[in-house]
């Protein structure tokens, strides 16, 4: 007899490079009976119907979420105050209402008031992605080996969290629980700043004298090109994520242009064992990640 | 019959991941009838004989010059003007002094002084390299399709530089000709600005506090891990190149200082349509990239 599904129905608002590897990662582990998918646009209404990774498309939000166990909203934190004023008063008792922003604590605050009290609530954060963009762009093995981070308030319902973590688990991730604020801090660390960088080194580089430009393009493997990787990635989602982490992203940035001021200084007054002393420390930081099979 | 190899005699000096990969390559490609090699390190010296990539070895770098047609530096830069010395006096008349330096006025200011009027002196620059060091993590398609920078004197004998240049076309590599001084000025923004913004980056970030160091590591695959890959690479090499392309790295390191404090301005102040902006231009440079090729 083949196992049921862990959702009978999922709504899925939003559908791009997450929301869409969600869908087609869920379609493939039979995780769920129907999946509702909502999208603001009608292009990428069309787009999720032609590729078929939902059951049925929804222009509302809110007729989305009707009847739906699981509520995922997967667009940029900035929509999600409207969403959850939009959905909030139609989400079914017992269902549970999840997301996969990269900030925690804001999505206590934007969603957090909408949410009904018989309703569910489980902040999350796939650690996944690429830095393209769409529902074109999403595949099923997106979230495979990855950590997926999950962030209940206090008092949450320890079966309903059990049964997303088993969602994520089936989706090939690990998961991790953690409080919504230290969630912030490790990931304006980890992500945030690195993040941010990029689009800065990227920008600088770029604003270089036309005559450059084309060499620039020419020699970039030569380290820049790693860089603007990341820094292609979704320009509206990471607004949103350095807004909505503001004091964690300023804590860690602060900290960062110390360094660099330090660096600058060494450099200036040939300070070669600062230097190289820096270089080895972080050459060790490699060897870790690769150990923890992050690499 | 079998073309005739480009040159007779080629020394070595420096057996790490760039002389050994250069070693391997003209074997592969049959482009010298004796390749010999000095390294400082007995240890290398070893790994090189028990390799085979070199015919033979010399502990005094004077000895592996003697009667070679092609001399190829590739040692960190801080030792040229010492390897300059003692290999000057011996470099035979006719004979082509190249390097692999990151940075090329200080290779001319280094080694320059002591070129014998015979020899003919090219200063060169693979763009190529990975994050690993030593004679083993070097391979023979490590110059396949990069870029390699000759950055030959006015009034340098066209025939040598012709010579040179084919020989890293047939290691697969595409020549560029360029001023010494024009090409420390791209290098510090394609190159040199980007390694340090990675190191930077990566000590900041293990400068964090004790109980938050597994979390990096873990959850380093949202951005913080591309930065370490770069971060990883050979610390003596790169404290060198940072004391010998100074003014050039700290212009560049000014300008993107700026753009920092613009940046977190922008954050502070809640300004997202400027972060937009920014993302969405350094996103369209990552398509200029893709299209030439050098993604």
């Amino acid at each position: 007899m083949a196992e049921a599904p862990l959702y009978e129905r999922v709504a899925l608002i939003g559908l791009g490079l997450i929301g869409s590897s969600l869908a087609r990662a869920m379609r493939q582990g039979k995780l769920a009976r129907h999946i509702a998918g909502h999208a603001r646009s009608e292009r990428t209404r069309n787009k999720a119907l032609e590729l078929g990774f939902v059951d049925s498309i929804h222009a509302d939000a809110a007729a989305a979420v009707d009847g739906a166990d699981l509520v995922v909203v997967c667009t940029p934190l900035g929509t999600y105050a409207a969403i959850g004023a939009a959905i909030g008063p139609r989400l079914k008792p017992g269902a549970t209402l999840t997301d996969v922003g990269s900030v925690k604590q804001a999505v206590i605050r934007d969603l957090g008031p909408h949410v009904p009290d018989q309703v569910h609530f489980v902040p999350g954060h796939p650690i996944a992605g690429t830095e393209h963009s769409g529902p074109e762009a999403g595949f099923a093995e997106l979230f495979q080996g990855r950590w997926c981070i999950l962030t209940p308030p206090a008092g949450a319902d320890a079966a309903a969290v059990e049964r997303l973590a088993e969602l994520w688990r089936r989706c090939g991730s690990m998961i991790e629980i953690m409080e919504a604020a230290h969630h912030d801090q490790v990931l304006a660390i980890t992500s945030h700043l690195p993040h941010l960088i990029a689009y800065c080194i990227v920008g600088t580089v770029t604003g270089v004298e036309e005559a450059t430009q084309k060499e620039v393009v020419k020699f970039s493997a030569s380290g820049f090109r790693d860089f603007t990787r990341i820094a292609a990635s979704d320009p509206t989602m990471w607004r949103d994520v350095f807004l909505n982490n503001r004091e964690a992203v300023l804590e860690m940035l602060g900290r960062f242009s110390e360094d660099l001021a330090a660096l600058q200084r060494n450099i200036r007054w040939g300070e070669g064992d600062k230097l190289q002393e820096l270089f080895t420390r972080t050459r060790a930081i490699r060897r870790g990640i690769i150990e923890a099979k992050q690499a």
